[in-house]
């Protein structure tokens, strides 16, 4: 846990496959990790927003990350999401994920109350470092106000980096707003700053970024560990704009079953399509308008990479 | 479960306290909850947003309200709040509420994702009526998009009511918009339709509503009782005035930590004034202001009444 490898990458929300009767596939959910390291992923933030995280109880969360590292993936590329409305329930899984030794742990803020203050925020943190207590926690801020309505501002950013240096390390920046990632990557240097789109990437690799954490990533990591690899090459603005163009083409539906139908093509395993409610698959029709758009640009939907 | 009383009045959602350290204070919490009864409570919504509830674990309301019970309060007088953003929590709490005799549960929708689909808020209620399986099984609808953000909409409710009569079976409307109540009286007769704020008690009274549940209730009860019991007297617009006055002057602060400060005085309970991250508790000045605010309304902030 000493020398932080910089720059990070690329890490996967990876999304997690259910069973027809809403359980989690852990056969699927463990080959689809594998698959995504195999890919290219640099790391896998489990238990993120296109991981239905919120639609998993406290339980199988820990049960899902205990048989991931159990299967021989290493918890230092492990970022699990932790953050709940409850405190209780933060601690508790954050507890468990140091625990373990995963490399960190990608925070939501408590969403349910709107409108609260950073020095609500920040108590809640405070109290969720003194309570887990434990010098291997590393805290990854998830700002993502477009889905949790509450999200970290610059000033509490500062402040819990004063704070709590070595601890609060970095954050995934999905405001969609390249305005808000590149004044975070220039007021807080050696933070690392992961864009919530792999659209910004190059920006945020030209401008100090760490990488991204993407839900695309769960069907085109390869491509953006390429990019990250080769960012000061001459095609990286090619690269980029292939990957800007399959973003834009997917975020056209909602991102989880859009991912997950591609995943039942890409893998070959039809039982991705299921989500849990509130989300719902994508109909028939939709999920071919995705396939026709996503070919259009080059994007080989074929069974044959699958390792499930 | 045969006959419904109707009107059921004014059910608190009830304010948890805390201890310093946080954790619930259960035998103050035992002792407001009667002490609210006994101002004039028809019954209570524990674990609603004024609860702090999505701040509290589900083990935690699971041992409150068995709690609440074993210190004789009827069950048949709780209607707690069980919905959560994962199904697998939703259908715990709600099948503990059930086993344990409970009037009936209040149903937030899955919070964490946005602009979520009637389809798949239908398919997590179906899901949660048929995983709980029990004909005992009474729900009431948290519609709350101010905080909630999402929400159940008139085309949604027509649809459980024609598919699960006699289960789901009311809603408490906290959208603070008097029109949307008011289509819901006037589209679907003999649902029970709980206006979210004393604010409209008596306009929902005249259009067949049920009562109210608000958090004003916590320090108002009483005299919402009194309006309930007497709406239909001479001076029943009298009383909805000094109702809505003393809503008006506590919502200009934040609803949780104003009811607390408020019961801290009304119970003598300084411990009142603890209340869970992100929310924060009033400052001093704040409090001396709310407190002048409602005394200039002739409401009594001494601490006689307490029975804690």
């Amino acid at each position: 846990m000493t020398a932080k490898p910089s720059p990070r990458g690329v890490f996967v929300p990876a999304c997690t496959p259910f069973q027809a009767d809403l359980s989690v596939d852990s056969k699927l959910f463990v080959a689809h990790c594998k698959w995504l390291l195999n890919e290219g992923a640099n790391g896998l933030a489990v238990f993120g927003t296109t991981s239905e995280a919120n639609s998993l109880s406290a339980g199988e969360r820990t049960e899902a990350l205990e048989q991931l590292i159990a299967a021989g993936i290493s918890p230092a590329l492990l970022m699990p999401g932790t953050g709940c409305c409850a405190l209780p329930d933060t601690v508790a899984l954050t507890r468990h994920a140091v625990g373990q030794g995963c490399m960190g742990v990608l925070l939501l803020p408590p969403f349910y109350y709107k409108g609260v203050s950073d020095d609500g925020l920040y108590a809640g943190i405070a109290e969720l470092i003194q309570r887990v207590g434990d010098r291997r926690l590393r805290v990854y801020l998830y700002h993502i106000p477009p889905m949790a309505s509450v999200g970290f501002s610059l000033a509490l950013i500062a402040r819990l980096l004063k704070d709590f240096p070595g601890t609060v390390v970095g954050v995934k920046d999905s405001s969609g707003d390249w305005k808000n990632t590149a004044a975070m990557l220039r007021e807080f240097p050696g933070f690392e700053v992961f864009p919530g789109s792999e659209t910004f990437l190059l920006d945020g690799l030209r401008n100090g970024g760490t990488g991204c954490i993407s839900a695309t990533a769960n069907i085109n990591v390869g491509a953006m560990r390429e990019l990250i690899d080769n960012w000061t090459g001459p095609d990286a603005d090619a690269k980029q704009q292939r990957l800007t163009a399959l973003r834009a083409a997917v975020q056209r539906y909602p991102l989880v079953p859009a991912n997950k139908a591609i995943l039942a093509r890409l893998q070959g395993a039809a039982g991705w399509n299921v989500v849990r409610p509130p989300l719902t698959a994508l109909t028939r029709e939709a999920q071919d308008q995705l396939f026709g758009a996503v070919e259009a640009l080059g994007f080989e939907l074929d069974a044959t990479a699958a390792t499930a």
